[in-house]
């Protein structure tokens, strides 16, 4: 049995739930081959009439929604409420994509007449749905990471149906919102097995899942040990499959004394201020500070210590997560961090830690490159670009990189550029790398250990073409030329 | 030591040579990892100049070296000449693609004011080099999928620097090869390390290469077996990277009653040349045929095995390829294929072989969905559309798949063409699937198992794109925006 947990008490919250039985996984995908059968030739507007119904379907259930992963994440109702905008407005977005024919895009070469290389065939590239795809929900983002957040949003709009693996750490939250999926899908009279939904407290299910052979594609959002034993299930199919996973991160920051002479007291306001909403528990959370040995970064250092003192983060969304943040925590001291900020609690709420190390050890101890997800932040000091650069290397693939500073073209900046550009999907120079704008500029996924895939995204417009496998037709009949880029 | 034979008469051709140490390996792949510093950052037109220069030297060379490889492969003078000049095509193709700034093109998402998900920070998405790539070539195409090969290339163009592991079955080609592109990289001042050479006769050198740490992305053109151990050994790596590997494929023939009645013997005769010229030694060689169960397949049947006898296929490329080809025709008839044409011999040239197999029996037995790489053909005959469907299912992944006679739009021909873009890379509706256009609606790459990454292409001009990651660059400083797409 499936038991939802009430974040802040961690009590049992209502009665338990069945898990997903193997035959009913089979059934649910079953029925998602099914649907997909008709789903993958549907129109742009077809596709984004769904999208838009789904979107109208949470904004009506905001408040009921936000209530019921309040209590199994402790993530508040503000944040909750926000987080619901933000995956109706990806729905949004990605039915205008399809109405805008951004699925049926092709790319045409016309025959040239002659022996090759110089004369050719008359080719058309076009993108086909890969099939029904298992997107599995992370536990930090209910509703922007979970049954319809980015991965089932883009891959609907590929023409593809999903299989959603609810997160256990929010169950009801799930089935709440499977609820508005099934009304709008019976609305427009699509077949139910277009979303699937399958629920269960342990990894055989996904492994099951990822496994099953009529599953064309999966998705993941959560931890790297957890994507790394899903993908390895996904490897050892028969037939391996694309399989995307966007993985966890530390976000390193490079801060220089420039930026933080002209503004070093709102930006540790600023990065402390995520530790009290949500607990730092983004994926693009900046946990790893770069900073030089000068009075500013020192300045700047008993700044940020006090702001995360003063702060109070609240419950994390699992006790799972909560306990391994203590374990980050233990980590990192282990291997020679020092800590700064350190007020160990039993409670649900974990107290902001902050711990110093220099560059030296930092690049010597590959468990100080490890993410501690919740209010972490690991301080390295270095000496020069050379050693900051050796720092990032170590780190090695993040979502996210940050430069404060960089405002000049010196050759120190174009080397910490190349440097955070090398191993990061995101570089960002002003501000913090939290907040993912969902747009055609994106990219969320960096080199291993951040994403599985690091030349694709699992946020923006792009995050469609992870679902389309191009296709070349070659002196394609009249017929099939009439359909455009849409399959037949 | 490394010993190069020539292909007809199986004896050795020339003085053995030495294999590459490891620590020449690893000394190689550093000057590729200097190299690849500053080719990161070089121009279209430094890119362009460098492709097309080494275009002509191919052409400057091209007897020498299709001489050398006629005696290492067998392939036959024309047939070398005309890959060369492929190549060099190929080169120039993506010199021009260069020039008009194909790596360099970006994406922009302007700021918003707002908060999210309204509002959002200004975004520019860009791609970057990967890195040194290891490129291991192939066996059957001395020149395009080898040391100048359409992964060289495109590595180049993206702004890689390579690490080539040479086929050992054809030494002294590779080292020619390499010989022109040195002289190339000197006379243009640029570093020799840009292109590097590896050579060894075991498997123990490809390992070292795709598991040495500075190399970020490798690709793979040859047998599904020998990539799958590169990609195992790739996976093993600390730090995993893109490894794209373009394996074998059966390339199914759906040949419709009505296609062959209009022009059976014209399409038999068409099967039958590449016995005769290359020993059907291609990639995309067509080795299934999907034929009904009536009197104009039957006669079709007649026409192939004739026009087949009639051929005589010449040494195949290496000893090994040779005795694989016995093998996979002992391995076919043990599966229960009837044999049409069978004609034993201990000669490096094989004679064609086909032979034939019922719908129910080829589905149920994985031995008869295997690559015969060389002059074989099987000919399923199937009853219906939904054993031809049956079928293709049954095959998995193509790089190709063939329909001849789907002009009309008919419920079957739909699901035909459905289940051929289901498991190919490329669909062709008229002629052979042979003759890879190099252009920009080429795909050439399917589902497993013929090749690993079925979201990209080995030929075209979006193999580009397997070397470029892409990165969001998040409020951008003016200095770094007025590069535009290159990286600084």
């Amino acid at each position: 049995m499936l038991q939802s947990i009430d974040a802040r008490s961690g009590q049992p919250a209502g009665a338990a739930l069945p898990e997903t039985t193997p035959e009913e996984l089979d059934r649910t995908v079953r029925a998602a081959a099914d649907a997909f059968a008709s789903w993958q030739s549907s129109s742009g507007a077809a596709r984004g009439a769904l999208l838009d119904a789904l979107a109208d379907g949470l904004d009506s259930q905001r408040d009921a929604l936000a209530a019921v992963a309040d209590t199994e994440t402790g993530l508040g109702l503000p944040r909750l409420a926000g987080e619901i905008g933000r995956t109706a407005a990806q729905l949004r977005h990605f039915a205008e994509l399809c109405r805008q024919g951004a699925p049926y895009r092709t790319v045409e070469s016309e025959a040239i007449a002659g022996a090759p290389p110089a004369g050719r065939p008359a080719l058309r590239r076009v993108r086909l749905p890969l099939g029904p795809v298992a997107m599995f929900s992370a536990s930090n983002f209910p509703f922007a990471f979970s049954v319809l957040g980015c991965d089932t949003t883009s891959a609907l709009a590929a023409g593809c149906s999903v299989v959603v693996k609810a997160h256990p750490g929010h169950p009801q939250t799930s089935l709440r919102t499977m609820a508005v999926v099934q009304a709008v899908l019976d609305r427009l009279r699509l077949p139910a097995g277009l979303v699937g939904h399958v629920q269960g407290a342990g990894h055989e299910l996904g492994v099951a899942l990822i496994r099953h052979p009529l599953i064309a594609a999966g998705a993941f959002t959560g931890s790297t040990r957890g994507g790394a034993a899903l993908q390895a299930a996904a490897r050892q199919r028969p037939r391996p499959i694309p399989f995307y996973c966007e993985l966890g991160a530390v976000n390193p920051v490079v801060a220089l004394p420039a930026a933080l002479e002209a503004g070093g007291a709102a930006l540790a306001q600023g990065l402390a201020m995520f530790a009290g909403a949500g607990s730092c528990q983004y994926c693009t959370n900046p946990s790893l500070l770069v900073l030089q040995r000068d009075p500013v970064s020192d300045a700047f250092v008993g700044q940020l210590v006090a702001a995360l003192r003063a702060q109070q983060p609240h419950a994390m969304v699992t006790p799972v997560i909560r306990r391994a943040f203590d374990a980050g925590v233990a980590a990192q001291l282990a291997a020679g961090a020092r800590a700064l900020l350190h007020e160990p609690t039993d409670a649900p709420a974990p107290r902001p830690f902050v711990a110093e190390v220099d560059a030296a050890t930092f690049v010597a101890r590959p468990a100080l490159h490890e993410e501690v997800f919740g209010p972490s932040t690991l301080i390295v000091r270095v000496a020069s670009v050379a050693e900051t650069l050796q720092v990032l290397q170590a780190v090695g693939g993040s979502l996210t990189a940050t430069i404060w500073g960089a405002d000049e073209d010196t050759p120190d900046h174009r080397a910490l550029v190349r440097g955070a550009m090398a191993i990061a999907g995101r570089v960002v120079f002003k501000g913090l790398p939290t907040g993912v704008a969902i747009t055609a500029a994106q990219q969320h996924g960096g080199p291993w250990p951040s994403s599985t895939e690091p030349m694709t995204t699992s946020v923006g417009d792009a995050a469609l073409d992870r679902f389309l496998r191009p296709v070349a037709l070659q002196d394609l009949p009249d017929w099939l030329a009439a359909r455009d880029g849409r399959p037949c």
